[in-house]
Formats: C-alpha cells, sequence, structure tokens
C-alpha cells in the first residue's frame, strides 16, 4: 500500500519480476486493501497462482512519525509484511512504504543480528564505470564506530556478493573505507582503527584499504564502507551533481536550431546512455543487520523499478547471505574481544593533520 | 616555483590576471629562482613595472611533508612569499605548491586568527544553478566542533561577498549547514548546536537553516558549511560523479558514425556548456583563519586558472573581509563565552535516527 502510487506500482512491478524472470518459483504475498489490490492484479493478468492478497484496512502513512507507527502500526500491510518474514512464511518483504517505519517496525520485529548496530543500514547500489558498487550506510547510522564500519563491510561484501556478482563476478567483492586519503593516519579515529582491524585480516574478506569520494564512480572497490551521515551526503552530492550536468545538457542541446539537430541526431547514442544511469534499474536499498531480509523501493519508484527491488529481495534471500553475515560477524565479535586495544591505530598524523 | 608547471603557469598567470583586468594597479613580488623566472617573464612580456623578482635558491618540494617543510623552509619561495604578507609588504599571497606545506608555514608565520580553528579552513567554489556557492571547510580540520562549523559560516560568508558578490550580487550571502535532513532534529550533535547559535542570530549573518547534499548544486544557498571530512569527501564526490557522467557522454557521442554526425554539429552548444563547468573558471581556494590573505591554487592548474586564483587573492585584500571576519568572530566571542549550556540544541532524536 506504499510509496507514491501505492498497489499500482507494487503489483505493476510483481507483473515486471515475473516477466523478466517467469517461473523461477517466486510466489508473492500482498498485503494491504483486497478490493484495490484485486483490480491491480487483474489490470496486470495475475492470478492466485503467483500471488495471494492478505487483507488489512490499516495502512502505515507516509508522513507518520516511525514512534507512532511503531505504538499504531500493528495488523498495518507494512507490520504484517514484516510479521511474514519472521515466521518464516516469507523470503524477504519489499516495501515503498515510510522508509522511518520501516526500519522501526522491522527492528522490533526482526531485532537487529549486527551486535554494533543501533539501526539497520541502508545499501545504495552506485553505478560506475565498472558496473555497480555498493556503498553503506546512507542511512540513519549517523556517528558510526570501528566496530560498526566493520559490520558494513561485512554485510555490504555479502551483499555485492548475492546481488551483484563480486567485481567481474568473481563473487569475491573488494571493499575499501571512504576517507580523505589514503594514508593509514588519514582521516578520524574510527576510520583509522577500523582500517587497522580490516587490514589485520581476521575476517574473510578481500578489504582494499581506504579510498576516496572520487573512487566511487570510478568503480576502485565493490563495497564502499562509510558512516550514515557521510553517506547519506555523498550521495545526494552525486545526485545533485548528476542533476546539476543533466540539466546543462538539456539547455546546451535546446539552445538553438543547430544545437537541436544535432541533439535528434545522437539521441539513440544518449538514450542508451542515460539507460546507463536509469534509476529504476538500480532501485532497491535492503535495510541490513536485522535477522531477515528486508528491501526499501523508492517511494516515488515506477513499477519496473519496484521489480528491481523485489529482484534485491529475491537475490538476497536465496543466496548465503545470512550465513555468510552471521558467520563473519561471529569472527568479529572474536577480534573485538581478544584484544581491543590492540586494535586501535597510531593517533600521531601527518600532513595537513597535524599541525599545531 | 610550486605546481605541477612551476614559473610558466605562475608568471603565466600573472600576465593572464594583468591582460584581464589591466590597470587595476596590482604589482607582483615573485619569489623564486631568478634566471627562471626573468625568462618567463621575458616571455610573456612583463617587466620589472609591474613584477619585482625576489631569488631564492630553496624551494619546498611537492612531495615534502609539512613538519619537514616548517623545519627546512625558512628561506624557501613559499616562506618568503607568506613572510611578505606578515610585514605588510605584500595584500596576499597566492601559491600552486604543496598545500600541506603551506597551510603549516602560513599557520606558523601567520598565525591563526579564528580561535576555534587548529588549521585553516579551505573553500572550493562549487559551480551551481544560480552561479557560485562556497563550501568550506574541505581541508584538513576532519573533525569540527559548533564553534568551529559557525567560524567556518563567518569566514565563507565574507569570502562569498568579497569574491562573488553574495546571490545575485547582493553581497548579503545565504548560509546553510550540510546535513542529512532539514529538521532541527537531525543530524549529529555539532550540527544541531551550530544550527542553534545561527538561527539564534547574534551574529550577522543571513543564515538559511539546513541543507541536504543536493542542495549544493542547486545553489540553495551561497556558502555550505561542513566539517573538513565531509566536505572533502562531498567534493571529491562531486568531482567523480562528473567525471563519471562525461565519461559516459563521449562514449554516446562516439559510438557511431551517427552519433559522431550529432556531436560535431551540436558541438558549439557543448563547447559553452564545459565553459560553465571549467574547472580554471573558479581555480584558487583560499585558506581562511589566518591572520592574513593566502589563496592556494590546484598545483595542476592552467596560467588562466592562476589567474583566477590571483583574481580570489585581489579581491580578498581589497575588501572589508578582515575587517567583516574580525567583528563576527568578536560576537561568536561573546556568545560562546555568554551561555554556552543554553546553546546546546535539544538532544531527542527523531524518525529513523531515535529507533531503539
Amino acid at each position: 500500500m506504499g510509496g507514491d502510487h501505492g498497489p499500482s506500482v507494487v503489483v505493476g512491478g510483481v507483473r515486471d519480476y515475473i516477466r523478466i524472470h517467469g517461473g523461477d518459483g517466486v510466489r508473492f504475498i500482498l498485503h494491504g486493501d483486497e478490493t484495490a489490490i484485486a483490480a491491480e492484479m487483474a489490470r496486470c493478468k495475475l492470478t492466485a497462482d503467483t500471488c495471494e492478497i492478505r487483507h488489512t484496512d490499516k495502512v502505515v502513512a507516509m508522513d507518520e512519525k516511525p514512534a507512532q507507527a511503531m505504538r499504531r502500526g500493528k495488523g498495518s500491510s507494512l507490520w504484517n509484511a514484516i510479521e511474514a518474514v519472521k515466521t518464516g512464511e516469507a523470503g524477504a518483504v519489499v516495501s515503498a512504504g515510510n522508509t522511518g517505519a520501516l526500519m522501526a517496525i522491522a527492528k522490533l520485529i526482526l531485532r537487529m543480528s549486527a551486535p554494533g548496530l543501533e539501526r539497520p543500514a541502508i545499501v545504495a547500489s552506485w553505478p560506475t564505470l565498472k558496473g555497480v558498487t555498493a556503498v553503506l550506510d546512507v542511512g540513519a547510522n549517523i556517528e558510526s564506530d570501528a566496530e560498526q564500519l566493520i559490520e558494513f563491510a561485512i554485510m555490504g561484501e555479502a551483499f555485492h556478493a548475492a546481488v551483484h556478482g563480486g567485481q567481474n563476478g568473481s563473487g569475491r567483492p573488494s571493499i575499501g573505507i571512504l576517507n580523505v586519503g589514503s594514508e593509514d593516519v588519514k582521516g578520524h579515529e574510527e576510520v583509522r582503527e577500523a582500517h587497522q582491524i580490516l587490514k589485520n585480516n581476521a575476517l574473510d574478506l578481500n578489504y582494499h584499504g581506504f579510498v576516496e569520494g572520487d573512487d566511487i564512480a570510478k568503480g576502485t572497490v565493490d563495497v564502499v564502507v562509510t558512516d550514515g551521515f557521510t553517506g547519506n551526503i555523498a550521495l545526494k552530492t552525486a545526485e545533485g551533481t548528476a542533476r546539476f550536468i543533466s540539466t546543462l545538457l538539456k539547455e546546451a542541446l535546446t539552445a538553438n536550431l543547430q544545437s537541436k539537430l544535432g541533439a535528434v541526431i545522437a539521441m539513440p547514442a544518449l538514450k542508451a546512455m542515460s539507460r546507463k544511469i536509469d534509476p529504476s534499474a538500480i532501485n532497491g536499498g535492503p535495510l541490513l543487520g536485522l535477522n531477515g531480509i528486508v528491501v526499501k523501493s523508492h517511494g516515488g519508484a515506477t513499477a519496473k523499478g519496484f521489480g528491481n527491488a523485489i529482484r534485491i529481495g529475491v537475490d538476497l534471500a536465496r543466496s548465503d547471505y545470512m550465513a555468510k553475515v552471521g558467520a563473519n560477524l561471529g569472527r568479529l565479535g572474536d577480534v573485538m574481544h581478544a584484544a581491543p586495544a590492540a586494535q586501535t591505530a597510531n593517533p600521531d598524523q601527518v600532513s595537513g593533520e597535524t599541525l599545531q
């Protein structure tokens, strides 16, 4: 029932998913208003073979505060969909609804599996020159200590392997921590400590080292780890930059008759280019760190975009994601417990940072 | 002597500055190797009327560590150029040299004027849909408390007024603090505290409120304030995104004969567009918070770019920048001293951030 367009996009997304991946045996439980959903199913020619409706009148509004949604949300479509993951009836939940409410209710029902995290981490799938890089957290973990950053690395790695196949399909994604330089001494204490632990290599991870902001779009690594504050700002800054350039480009290509003619002739190539950065091809940000698979679709996503969010949920649910993350979180617990003090990086700074 | 190209770009930049702003009475002192500089002056047809050479054999290498440069740099071209600002002989210093060494030696010789800052802040002039936005710190103040963030606001405002004239030339630049949302409760304690103090309006500033990453390129405000870690990552992420899109665009426009033809026809408009985001038109990042004007040119800048960095130094030196910053830093001292506890924002969080 959620998102800017409600059941039309959700049911349309199911149709798109089945059209592309038809016959892969996925079945859908659609939570919400039976009449509205049945009408959309008829429009999309979907039958009870693949889609089962679970009626409820109750919905969480898009502008409802998370605390309110937690108190009043029981029995809503959002709540029931998450509950179905908890009971094992569903392998994953996909929602275009209220992000804060989804995070709050998912945490309440499923509980966190990552011991260092207070809140689920949100992953952005970022188009790059080499494919797709997973960047996390772009969500609500505003201040992240070393342990949290490493948990992001563990979950981001398993996510990339399950959904994007690692660089060149190697299944062995590389990981970088976002920083202001590549030397060991750069950045604040949290990133330096996480860097040292990952370098010591007690976890089953392919750690590359520090990366900088421009490494994201280069595709230097498959997984970029950062706190939710920096990650959110990096993501929105990139979106703003892309929109800025595309505005300038449109202005240039419609500036006069000559440029309009050139644009018409080059249009097939320009369209092929914009497909490479089509938001619906990367829609679907999983909430990681929960005991269950939860995928958030953009509220304004199209049916095609929602179909992609479904694919991410299916890929995660059918992979060894949960087991792999569980094993590495166990190793991390040993590392953090064994010698917390020894792991702390040398606090000496050089270059710009040290000068007194 | 600094930068990737040494005196050719520096002296070429002086020639470009004089060509564009000729007759505005600026005189130049060129510090470094007399023979090399004289040869470049001859090439650029510059005479002793406008350019005086101060010979020194000693240079700070581009890869020298700041601490080393501070110990061994006395008498180098970098050192002498900054010393000339200290003695009042020069109104500003412009360098394409080693950034860390420039910051360290400038701090040593000129001392900080902003009491909360440990290091000078670096400003990026960011092209936007409305003009140019100043973003700071994009440099070395990795962790910034509320007082530092407000000092960035004070200095960024005076910089934008002096160099870019405020929005629509109003001379009254608007200021935003970079955050993950616009509500008072968003973000970490440092940004919330700075936000409250700026909202209380005890300073002579035009404060807009929180802005998000995509507001930078929109030009929502004239000055975007952030810590050096987030600012550096936002800047490099934007550069990476711009390079990514421009690579895709070039690939699209050379993909086949038809798209090449379209590109040739649209080329004048595309060239006009790329002039709008020409790095040399915005080259020159002042180091703010010192008792003197210091401008850093990109090491790889062209002569045209270096000329723009000179313009920024001249605009700052001829404006009321230092007096205005001094007055507002005085007011800030009173505010911080008066009621530090009362300024602290409400620590309650809502939405994604609060969920336990």
